[in-house]
């Protein structure tokens, strides 16, 4: 296929360098050219146009508009209908509606972005990622075309309504960024608190460290989603706060959460090892794991504020918690708790 | 020193541990048998006392009571104020105020509970860990022998007074994890919602899979607390609703909290490497690892779904994230993102 990528940052240059290396031919666009050279120079472009119209000769048989929602809305106005386009944003409703009846596939990969630009760019982002696709009014064979790329690029695709998708991100994904700057600020406004932040509190607010532009226009976007995510959660968190005293009823909820949680996590079985602080420990533990040959599902390292020393939780399927155990204490390593 | 260990659960028999290894002689009860038992036969305890009141004779110079609050202040009633006695349980206000004038020290060491019991208990579970110490009314040389014994063990003292510890365990600890059950609850009423569940999510609520027992006690003794800092987060949350649709003002704000998690965190330099589904692969990253001879921080891995691959991010001091790079690529492995 030709394929043509409007807008090379992170999404889109990672898209690209995944189709070149699926055969696919890749021609791209960016308004900043140095951009558009940095991906093709990494590359995932076949070639560069230095305007949007010069890709669309020859006629792209895919258009994929990799860029924030408010120029996505732009760029679906100025890419010919006739041409299939698909887009990546973090909001479905707002770019369903401009697309119109235009060929229009609406998508959401669900990679990370701690990193953005060319640079932070690669073929595997999407490894195992959800991707969500949205097909709105697309013809059966152009969402067949999407989907399937979705799959090559290593991605589990996942067909959702737009309306669906943004009451769906708006809980998990835009309602923790809003409430992760929350935490920041009234954890920050007790200077004790801050200085003591255990875990749980660097768990739930290290999203507060995303870049805040894209954000801004995700959140103005998402708008009556987010709000109505924040009032279903306060009246959640008031009604705890009046049973805070009251244990049976408390316990009860508590141990629901649990549960539903539980369903969240591949079941795994921690395998806690206290590394010293000298060379060579974590070369102990690949060469364990090696050994092992176990399934890693979650690695969390405790760091000691000193120096390298820390304790390395390592989470695997519990039948396999065991074999790696025994490997570890054959490297000398002091496994916490034994097996 | 001869020290009465009074609990031999995680804590009581970590502490047990370290502190034979340091070479004091220590004693030890608890109401159940068998876990005594099991402390002493992992190397925790010189000897067991089948009653509390056979640990007094000879005299012991600390008496380390580690149970849950409510067990505390009932043990504390037991125990002859002539001894100096410390505790470990995870509020103070109302620990202080039942040891009234005895000679007592109070702590709060902020240490991982994933796993209780005496066969999770480990020597190093409090390596680099923040142990916060509340003087109340004791004599400065019982305050000395307290806190050097905290760092002996390998942690950080902060001083703090039962109030400000309360309100900060409030702020990082308990309301994080109301949090966390109330947003399981709200993301698990959408199904949708659910099946997605980003990275983001699954960090905001890990500790929701907490043990709830032991939740519900500290919730309960530190009700006053953790109301407030509810209506706090309430109030900053309904603050944030009203700016959604304010670009400048939000923009502001989100950057104000980025800043402020930015200095909670150590700064350090992500790499992020992919995996492929096979075995040696970590094996490799550990080689690389003992070659670049870095301090890695923090290890994350997002795991692809079908198998054993996918992307470990490993943070180093910025400075040691080039040397890394460089000894992952000579291992074959691929950076994403480059230098």
């Amino acid at each position: 296929m030709r394929i043509a990528v409007v807008g090379t940052g992170l999404i889109g240059t990672s898209i690209g360098l995944d189709l070149r290396r699926l055969g696919h031919e890749v021609v791209g666009h960016d308004v900043d050219a140095e951009r558009a050279a940095t991906a093709r120079a990494r590359g995932a472009l076949d070639a560069v146009a230095p305007t949007l119209e010069g890709l669309w000769n020859p006629a792209p048989d895919l258009v994929v508009v990799a860029a924030p929602p408010r120029a996505t809305i732009e760029l679906l106005g100025r890419i010919p209908p006739a041409f299939l386009a698909m887009d990546v944003a973090g909001v479905k409703v707002p770019i369903l509606a401009a697309a119109g009846e235009r060929r229009f596939v609406g998508t959401h990969p669900m990679a990370g972005r701690e990193r953005s630009g060319p640079e932070a760019a690669s073929a595997s982002l999407f490894r195992g990622a959800t991707w969500v696709v949205v097909p709105g009014s697309a013809a059966p064979a152009d969402l067949t075309l999407v989907v399937d790329l979705v799959r090559r690029l290593g991605a589990n695709p996942v067909e959702m309504t737009a309306a669906d998708h943004d009451a769906a991100v708006a809980r998990i994904s835009h309602l923790p960024q809003v409430l992760a700057a929350a935490l920041v600020d009234l954890a920050a406004a007790d200077p004790g608190a801050f200085a003591l932040a255990a875990g749980s509190l660097r768990d739930l607010t290290r999203v507060a460290m995303s870049e805040p532009g894209i954000w801004v226009e995700l959140l103005g976007a998402n708008e009556e989603a987010v709000a109505a995510a924040i009032d279903e959660l306060v009246e959640r968190l008031l009604a705890y706060r009046d049973r805070l005293g009251n244990g049976d009823r408390l316990g009860e909820d508590l141990a629901r959460a649990r549960r539903l949680r539980e369903g969240l996590a591949a079941p795994v079985t921690p395998v806690r090892v206290a590394l010293a602080d000298r060379p060579g420990e974590l070369a102990k533990v690949g060469r364990a794991l090696a050994a092992a040959a176990v399934d890693v599902r979650d690695l969390q390292l405790r760091h000691a504020p000193y120096g390298g020393g820390g304790v390395l939780t390592i989470a695997v399927r519990p039948g396999e918690a065991a074999p790696l155990v025994d490997a570890l204490a054959a490297e000398g390593l002091e496994v916490i708790g034994g097996r």
